[in-house]
């Protein structure tokens, strides 16, 4: 069980439910879940999600990130002694599961650590994988900070420096990977230039919004499309390009004169013995939640695993979408089972202690109340909700009454940025404690 | 054609389809075809929707809403001289629609006008309406403020300064109403104690999100569920008992101890000859739309026709579904149109021009920046966007870059709330003028 709170929380069958289908959601973004679902043995072959990879050799098992040790653990209980070894990299771990050598590397800032164990994770495949061997690599969020092994003539403070002032003039998440790639051995599908077999079957879990392969850890074993042109306009685009030390500059300048392929291009040989597979991500959880509760006789929708925007007024978007299903009958008939995930922002202008999911949930409790067939659950995969010891929350229509009648007033809770004060006054916090996995946030709402 | 400059607007067939729905939802909106539309003479008999009247008697016409005239004008069209006569009341026009009176009331703010035409339209009903006879009563946007009656002894001021007190202190419309009503001798349904025939069609236009009967201009002719039990705990919750006149709360109190119903109920015998048809709705023009989207080959789903929120978060959370049918096809597969309906706010924090669905619209374009497969629009029905002269706008996924390159940053423009500016300038604000009618806003999103 994940929520330990359960049974505190169970206000009505709905809610019994909701709790359920969240309860089951979170089993399947268990990382020693999500690896054993895909990775089978059968009749001697192994199984990568529906990809079948021939064992001619030996297998090796290298990884990095937050969920990586447990993601080791479920591939030694389906292999067993036929890994030869390996190499995985955890924000706080160390020992051996099997012959799998498990280090610490750093999160969420690269360094010692992450230098030290990434070299020592190269050099485990640049001396034992041979031809023949296949290599599975355990990918999940926290990774491009737990691996990482800048370019010659850059250091870790320069790819900091970089990435904290595109970051700070507005750079997105693809623009900033672009660059970090430039600057890193490792990150853009270039791993795989160490990996002599080229016979690579990565699971990745995934925390990026959108679970783009060349996103999530910065896509190590993901084809690239970006190119040192894209980068030098970015650089320029943010008033980068000028303050550059040489040592970057070099680099940059030495690619755009090359016509080498820095990162590996889609379609580009080496990946075609590659196999990346997503074991766990928020489409993932929530295509499976919506199963479940089609099978329970709800008419389901997913809205998006993409979901993004200040919490509070996502609360108020996903309360009409509600209250449409209740009256109108749109997008979908009740009783109806509303799914969405990805990942909102709190604008912090209190003082009070919550978190985004939370923030959502109360809102969407104001802008619902008085309806009496409805109950919404929101709450982080990885069982922590900003600064809250809380995961989420649950609430219904009769919520925001309850509230005013025990003399709270759940706006200027809201104002405060103070839901977990009051969530948990009224029953509503979920609380997990750390889940060992992140595939960002669950919204499921009910209306029967 | 409502779009004036729809030429300039199509930038590709993805943008002309788009344009097209949009231009299509106007015209079901539009006063005229909508009353057209529930409206037919068959055999003698008066069909009112799919509701049979029998014609016994004269037919009368009262009306009184942003739209009554062009109402009117519809109903002359269809009935001609069989109308006997009728008051109607309009913002502006006076003169005759055939032998239906035209006249003047004030609004936002009722005033004298209102007060003499409303009582012009009472004492056209009182005199002339025999128990044979049909009244059809055209209720539209803004007839709160252009019909109004206050009860014996309670002036337009004291409703005024009660209503502005409400709103102040957070009450919601549905409070606002309640006590509203209580104030009133024509809203709740007591309209219909002046119609001796109580044999009434009224054809009502919705602004107000959700479409409730006892919310549209207070309900005139609707069943009211409030009570005087409710209004009192609504001034107490929001500290204005104490504070009422003596004559305002004179009628409260002597409505709690009476036990006589104030208002007609659901139920009450009085409504067994009333037929109560929205002709016109935010939800009616979405469906008209997925209709005519379906019939071009795209898979359709109507979100919500209750959408709330600041415009800018309802633009990502709408940006966050577009990505994850381009993406995931979920919730519906490409080719998609996506719609919605409702009415969002902007907290104005900038000093530009602009309005909702321009904000919201500015955002979007923001979030689907590198799209080439989606178009966009956002607009308000009644052709008026905020403070500027657009009445929405139309965005794609390239418009950013556009933006960009032309020396406009497009965040700048939406932080100042200047999104009229920047859309105009890149040829993507919608101009309508003013259309007539007010169903709220519509928004639709195509994803090839």
């Amino acid at each position: 069980m994940f929520i330990k709170n359960f049974d505190e929380l169970v206000k009505s069958d709905l809610h019994r439910l909701a709790l359920q289908l969240v309860e089951y959601g979170l089993s399947v973004a268990d990382p020693y879940a999500a690896v054993r679902e895909n990775l089978r043995v059968l009749n001697n072959k192994i199984f990568v999600g529906n990809a079948e990879m021939s064992i001619a050799g030996r297998i090796h098992v290298v990884g990095f990130g937050k969920a990586s040790k447990r993601m080791a653990e479920a591939v030694y209980s389906v292999l067993g002694d036929r890994i030869a070894g390996g190499v995985v990299i955890t924000p706080s771990d160390e020992g051996y599961v099997g012959n799998i050598m498990i280090v610490r590397g750093d999160h969420p800032i690269p360094g010692e650590n992450t230098l030290r164990s990434s070299q020592l994770l190269l050099d485990y495949l640049i001396d034992n994988v041979r031809e023949e061997d296949l290599v599975i690599v355990l990918i999940s969020g926290g990774g491009s900070a737990l691996f990482e092994v800048p370019e010659e003539g850059v250091s870790l403070k320069d790819v900091a420096w970089i990435s904290r002032e595109l970051m700070k003039r507005g750079a997105d998440i693809f623009e900033l990977n672009a660059v970090r790639k430039r600057f890193s051995k490792v990150k853009g599908g270039k791993l795989l230039r160490f990996i002599r077999s080229r016979k690579v079957a990565s699971l990745i879990i995934s925390d990026v919004v959108g679970d783009r392969l060349d996103t999530i850890a910065s896509g190590p074993t993901a084809p690239d499309e970006t190119t040192f042109a894209d980068v030098y306009k970015i650089l320029v685009k943010y008033g980068l390009w000028s303050e550059l030390g040489k040592n970057m500059r070099g680099i940059i300048e030495k690619g755009l004169s090359s016509s080498l392929e820095d990162t590996p291009k889609p379609g580009n040989p080496i990946f075609n013995n590659v196999v990346n597979i997503i074991v766990a991500s928020n489409r993932i959880v929530l295509e499976a939640m919506a199963r479940r509760a089609r099978e329970a006789g709800f008419n389901t929708l997913i809205l998006t695993s993409m979901l993004e925007g200040e919490a509070r007024e996502v609360g108020r978007v996903l309360a009409s979408i509600i209250k449409s299903i209740d009256l109108h009958s749109l997008p979908i008939q009740k009783p109806a089972a509303l799914l969405a995930g990805g990942e909102t922002v709190v604008t912090v202008r209190g003082s009070g202690t919550g978190g985004r999911n939370q923030e959502l949930c109360l809102s969407l409790a104001v802008s619902i109340r008085g309806m009496n067939n409805a109950v919404a659950i929101c709450i982080g995969s990885d069982g922590i909700d900003g600064v809250s010891p809380a995961a989420g929350a649950i609430i219904d229509g009769s919520m925001y009454y309850e509230a005013v009648s025990k003399g709270l007033d759940p706006l200027a809770y809201l104002n405060n940025n103070d839901s977990y004060t009051i969530l948990s006054k009224l029953s509503r916090a979920i609380i997990t404690g750390y889940t060992g996995t992140n595939v960002n946030d669950i919204f499921i709402a009910i209306i029967r």
